[in-house]
């Protein structure tokens, strides 16, 4: 039955609101924050963000909005 | 018969739901886990997946989303 | 009157169904196999496929899913 | 109840209208102003804005127009 | 008079129908042969087609779909 | 109420016609006229327009019509 | 009362039309050539046209397709 519980992409990030999310953008960019909104474009607004480097923090953000199209991946 | 079976390209991915795919991603990523959503976007959830690079495993995803124009090809 | 029987490009593609197709992809990828499905936005899957590199055999795929924006181009 | 308060990603920029925003955009060029308007497609107005280069300011715009598809991110 | 034969630029496609054309393809690959096919999206099907690289035939197709976005320009 | 002036993007587009602006292209071009015509695609005409590369003036056009999707960014 | 003449950009590409244009393509190509037709993709037809490398005469075209979306810039 578990395996049937997800059956549109979008669950999973309706699942992770509020929570930790990382998301790998194209260029090689990662941040990771709290997952506060996103729409079916994937534009995402994270909370308490971080942009990493080589797994090291380089920039924090309050807020950031990411567009949909830079998107590569997003995890739990 | 056996030739006739799929007709549309969607159906090899609703066949392989819940089982193992392996997916190469624009950028030289590839991920393998158990295939969990997609949407005719080819946007994709994968459930205990890992990226993969050169044939090792690089990273481990209890659960990512994969933005469907970033995927180049998908295999059973 | 041989030269009218192809009007629209997807019949050659219609004809070439559960026949022996080369496709490139961008990114310098050539895939090889029996052509089992396709639709208007050139999503193609394709089965007992190989994928070439400079002629040779890099790997098998039973079934492979291409997304249609990376096609480059399809031959008989 | 402060963790629902943003449920659309466009909302964070509603909040942001008239403040200070800082924008990447692809190709690496980071754009800091105050934010006067955007829409759907990530169109965007600022005034009294500065570009970036490695943090110290290249040109001065007094009122600028960024294109939505070449932005990555926005954050306040 | 003559000046005002072509009116849309797909009108130039249609008088070339069943005649040689030398196509250009992002990523500079150069295809010539008998054209057979198009659609509005410029995905063109040619016969007895060769793929040229610096003015020498590479490879030859009996038939070949090329997809329209990597099309940079067609010409008799 | 001066912050609450402009409300749409093209809105600064509007105020903007007939008057000198500058223009980013991607492909690290730039492009300094006045404002003819745009539409919301930002397909963008300038007159007496001249390209520049590092601040020099590169070519002058007493008419260009620029593709939207070029565009990067347009400052007065 | 000239400066109100052009209110559309298409409308400057309609009164070069039969006239000598310069196009600028994406990939550091640039054609020049009789406007003979052209569509709200920006997809162009020239007649007696000539594609230049640093200026000089690369290759003739009788007549040449161009793609909108590998169009940078026209000019008269």
């Amino acid at each position: 039955m578990n395996d049937l519980k997800i059956t549109r992409p979008f669950d999973m990030l309706n699942s992770a609101l509020n929570k930790q999310v990382l998301i790998m953008l194209k260029g090689n960019v990662t941040v990771r924050g709290k997952l506060k909104a996103f729409d079916v474009h994937l534009n995402i607004v994270l909370e308490d963000a971080e942009e990493l480097e080589n797994g090291k923090v380089k920039t924090k953000y309050i807020e950031v909005f990411l567009r949909g199209d830079t998107v590569i991946l997003v995890t739990v």
